[in-house]
């Protein structure tokens, strides 16, 4: 017998650990104010607080250069984008 | 005796356990800030964040061609649309 | 002797509850972003997440004709509107 | 002694208190977006989800003449105007 | 020897106590959507949910003429001016 | 052996401590709507509600001249400046 | 054994972690409201509500040129850029 509710098929990762599976990958970053971020992604927490390392800002799709380390508050995150392969 | 408040008819599922049921299926998501993502759900938690891979995004329904895995925030869904039959 | 502040009036029913008295019934789900939904209401938690089936999308009052399964997530709805008599 | 913190005047009902209190009166609701529900407001939880009766919705002052039964959902609410006398 | 952190001033009044002690006292409330309520606030409790009577509406400073008791949600105020000498 | 997640460099003020420290300064509140408020801060709590007194309003940079008493509700605060020298 | 939810690499810092690591260097820190900070942070706590000194503030790119200790509350926070070396 299993639960029902709790028990999604084994084989596949809840999204946060997919993120934590996921550190030193690339991945881009949505906020909701427009802007997206590009980086690797050195760690996350479970509220989806990021870091990015080596990010690359833009803004309405317009690359606004910046670089450098940059920690992202999870709750104005709308999606992580993960670029490499699994 | 049935509690009235906590027992909705048993035939029908609960909108987390539908999500957790539709593991696999495509379905679409709409954020907010007038994106939407539509791919197959690989995962859900009970906050509604969502794993999609082979997503594509449209934003005010022009396809803007991103494919990939996003793990999207459960607080920025507006409805998850769940296209395959169950 | 009763308490005042938690004891409404015995024969009407709670917002939740009356949600849960509701399923099956058709309803109307208007979300913040000038977005609505119509359909039969299959499920509803008690967070207003809702499970809409055969439902109609129309923004800004024009019907935008989607039908399907669709979960909604209950913080962003402003209000339900229950079609039919009670 | 008494503790001021917690007790204001007695002869006053807190908020949720009086919206309970006026259960089956006419009041009208103003949502975040412009919008206006008006109505018998047949029950009233604390987190201020609300039910109205006979409602009729109106939109930056234009009436948009819907009528039913509505669940509101209370974090979307600015204010509750209490129209019968007390 | 006092702790650092939770001792303001003794002779100073916490937000809310200030609040719940300002009960009768005119104010003028502000919501995040351009609206100001002015009037008696006849109770007020800890999350700023507040009853104010004899309520007067302005809408960007032009008054929108309307009286009466209305219910305000906490979580939509900007502020409370107090108006009264205390 | 010091916890490394939770022990700042003893010397700096943690940020709600630095504002019940600064009790009776004049700070300046900026609030989301373009709103800000300059005054004496009365006292904080730790969700950040405050209270100004002698406070003076600006819209977008433009005084609106209303003096007064004012409780600010935290949610709403982006930040205070304190203007006084520690 | 390793538990594959909670424990991400253990070379890599969290992301709060990092913020208090990071404390006497020069940040940027970036509001909703197009506001953003740039100084140096004296302290930050887990709900990542920041101190800078020698602030300066800019909107939409431009300096408006505002210096001095400001307190920004967590909630509004987009980022924290990390601008020193590590």
């Amino acid at each position: 017998m299993r639960s029902v509710n709790t028990q999604p098929a084994a084989q596949t990762k809840r999204p946060i650990t997919l993120l934590q599976k996921s550190i030193n990958k690339t991945v881009s970053v949505r906020l909701k104010s427009e802007l997206e971020y590009r980086g690797r992604m050195s760690n996350a927490d479970s509220y989806m607080n990021l870091i990015l390392v080596d990010a690359e800002e833009s803004e309405n799709g317009a690359k606004t250069a910046n670089y450098g380390k940059v920690v992202i508050r999870g709750n104005n995150v709308l999606y992580v984008r993960i670029e490499d392969r699994l």
